[in-house]
């Protein structure tokens, strides 16, 4: 084989694993919105059978040939695109084969008892139910961890399978400096005369119209429904892409705020995979830089834009001919402070854009305390109800509004809490810039029209895939390394108007 | 590894191999039914990827060794279940390992050509446009048949697919036996007084309220719920085994009864599938022994039970409930022969339980006649047309209506159309024994209880599995071979009646 015929093989292979990646989204979407209750053990089984399949085809028989004579061979002349191909490919089979096999079927084996627990923990707010399992859990996420290898803390190699190239040591910088200037906002907006003028919403909202309502913001966003769908499930979420990409929400029938930001937001996630180049289908040059990064798509579309003055000029119209009720509630004006309500509360999952990061930033540093060493299993809940006296100035009533309140940790999921933050940041990052180069974005906005920032999206981020890591990403677009100022201002300028600062 | 081991890892690789079939179907059934329409060429390369894994585990790696050492193994030890599933693995083995690769994936290019040869044929009523991609698959499939080997006709070879152990040879003589019967039946219907007294429907019926009424009918026959759901596609099909079982259906307002029968046949295919033994599932022990059986099951229930007059005892209220205009046009009697309305007609897939069978002999003589070497394509349309005439009095107004009609020679699907019609032999040969050993059957169905039906159907058949082959499972239920003469007593019994012959 000649370096062609052997990248040529290569990205065969590659395509397919990637198939059967989509396969296994098709398999969890079909769970959590179709399936009938009885069908779980089966479709546990195949997910089990598609992913052993999956981490053979990954690192045993061909790959490593593939992988080992290109890296051997010259393959300059293969282009860019390759090198993007073999750089992350190379980089999933190293994740891949450096845990051992015995190792991943006793994370799983835990993993299915801590998720249980974690149930009944939750159910009853008793962390120390719980507790067992997740020290089980954090002994073999650190056996992952030096299987894997790192330089610095352990925690990078753990944060590296979600936020490739992201280093726990600069988050730990970025973060305690937003924590430092969050905190007093928070606190500003708590004291200002404007705070606690609304409450959530709780009306009569039927969710046939609350889904056409979200169908037509989708529809201007440019969400594409040939290549798209939306369904119901528990847990909203974005799975597939390019041509086949799948957005769920939930309705709550008191307060329609939900499933609209909630679609906006998965819409958010759905651009960015519709808008791959499909050129280089299959490939991880048409794939999600990081888990950060799409997030920042997300939460440009639920709140950068989704909660603008200029968004709801074009959308408040489309809201009250949905809900002719709510036009005698609230004026424009009133709406926009309504969507843009700020409050501490105890929940990550309900938080506003301005608590947000602080919950994350809490779980973050807990995460690092725990992954070095500083901070037991049994002393977490104490921890956990300090930082949320010292961030939100709230003690949690119980675990289960504490520290039992994410399923990650049950999940045997440590190190992907930062990209929720590290999302709020890239997008204020780029929403600085793409204003900018959009001296019309409040015109076009107003009118319904966003595909000017739409495609601005595509351009710089969509179509690149993962030719860039996430922080050489930002610094191409933005012209400078990530820097959490613009999130802080986007905040100050925002709110400083909404809550009369 | 001892035997028990040797058998234990066999039995585990089948289970793999079942579960790749279950991902498979649920792709297809996603496919028909939520998939967005420019996902159509991903979903495709997802199925080509997983047909290749299924064709590699099945017949390269451990699965050869195991099958080659349990046969030189003494295996009597491990019992009569294991036996069944070495049989029945080993067939499939045989029949996948005999074609060589290159054939299988010439099949797969020009079938896709054929498909949209066909469609567009279909389109234009024009046979002369499809008949060179025919020739091409009927070519390819005589090297499929020799390949895979047969002995007497080489229809064996093919047949043997979808019905294992029916011979070809045994099937013409059922047939032309059935044929030469029902002809004068059909003739006799047609001549009646009673003839061309009911029209088919033509009211109004609204989608959510028709299936409302097939949910409450499949409920009352004991489809499970819990394990399964109901969805809609263009061509109704039933997916899925055990605790996974998805139906579709497709509604015309115009006619219920369309989407009531098509309901109550899926049903019929879902109680078969639920119905296996849960302690042996994803071995062929616990899957369906034929399609002919499996057509049987759903027969029973959309015709023998569902065009019954017991039935509509207990279902003309539920439908008169659901549609309380439809008492005002029918009453019980008169509903009870709407549903029985005989008419000759063009289309397979529109024919009722009289003249179906006469469809399908027409097209088991065709194939045959192909693939035999007496009929070549170009003349295959006038050969239609004429066996039209003798078994029907219709004549095509063009190929659209006739030898176009079907999607299986286009999709190069050859000795599949027998199964149809020996779905309706089995079923009449069954029921002749369910009524003898369950005497009160007519009360139980006018009191809307038909688990007395469903649970002799369950212990006698879909607990069996893939234990006997059909032919002996026929024997072993009825106490006698396949016997066309049960159908036709019930047919004559059924009509003789209704149309007062």
């Amino acid at each position: 084989m000649n370096v062609q015929e052997r990248y040529d093989a290569f990205l065969a292979l590659t395509k397919e694993l990637h198939a059967l990646e989509l396969v296994d989204g098709l398999l969890s979407w079909d769970q959590q919105t179709k399936m009938p209750p009885r069908g779980a053990a089966l479709r546990a089984d195949q997910m089990a059978v598609l992913s052993g399949i999956h981490h053979v085809t990954l690192t045993k028989g061909a790959m490593p040939d593939h992988l080992k004579a290109l890296q051997d061979d010259d393959t300059s002349s293969l282009g860019d695109d390759a090198a993007v191909n073999l750089r992350e490919v190379r980089r999933q089979f190293d994740r891949a084969s450096r845990v051992p096999t015995d190792l991943v079927k006793e994370i799983a084996r835990v993993q299915a008892l801590s998720m249980e627990a974690w149930t009944e923990a939750k159910e009853a707010s008793d962390f120390n139910r719980f507790a067992p399992f997740l020290e089980k859990t954090l002994g073999l996420k650190l056996q992952v961890a030096d299987a894997i290898g790192y330089t610095g803390s352990r925690y990078n190699a753990l944060h590296d399978e979600f936020e490739p190239g992201s280093r726990a040591e600069d988050v730990a910088v970025i973060f305690a400096d937003l924590r430092k200037k969050l905190v007093p906002l928070v606190q500003a907006i708590a004291e200002s005369r404007r705070a606690g003028t609304q409450k959530l919403m709780d009306g009569h909202f039927p969710v046939d119209r609350q889904e056409a309502l979200g169908r037509d913001l989708l529809t201007s966003i440019g969400f594409d429904w040939e290549a798209g769908r939306i369904d119901v499930s528990a847990h909203p979420f974005c799975s597939g892409n390019l041509h086949d990409v799948r957005l769920t929400t939930r309705y709550d029938a008191k307060d329609l705020t939900k499933s609209l930001f909630g679609l906006l937001h998965e819409g958010g996630h759905g651009l960015y995979e519709q808008g791959f180049d499909p050129d280089h289908a299959g490939t991880p040059r048409a794939q999600a830089v990081s888990l950060g990064i799409h997030e920042s798509q997300s939460l440009t579309w639920e709140n950068i834009v989704g909660r603008s003055r200029p968004f709801w000029e074009h959308a408040y119209p489309v809201l009250t001919r949905h809900f002719p009720d709510l036009a005698g509630e609230y004026d424009l004006d009133q709406w926009h402070r309504q969507v843009n309500l700020v409050e501490r509360s105890m929940i990550r999952v309900e938080a506003d854009e301005v608590t947000y990061c602080l919950h994350v930033i809490l779980r973050f540093e807990l995460e690092m305390d725990l992954i070095e060493g500083r901070l037991t299993v049994r002393d977490l809940p104490e921890a956990w109800n300090a930082k949320m006296v010292d961030f939100l100035d709230l003690t949690p009533k119980n675990d289960a509004e504490g520290v039992l309140q994410d399923i990650h940790w049950a999940h045997a999921i440590f190190g992907y809490f930062p990209t929720y933050a590290l999302g709020y940041l890239y997008a204020a990052q780029f929403w600085n810039t793409a204003r900018k180069e959009l001296p019309h974005w409040e015109e076009t906005f107003r009118k319904g029209d966003f595909s000017p920032l739409r495609e601005w999206q595509r351009e710089k981020i969509h179509l690149m895939g993962q030719t860039y890591p996430s922080h050489e990403l930002v610094r191409r677009v933005t012209g400078e390394s990530l820097n959490p100022q613009y999130f802080l201002d986007y905040l100050r300028d925002k709110y400083t108007e909404i809550y009369d600062l």
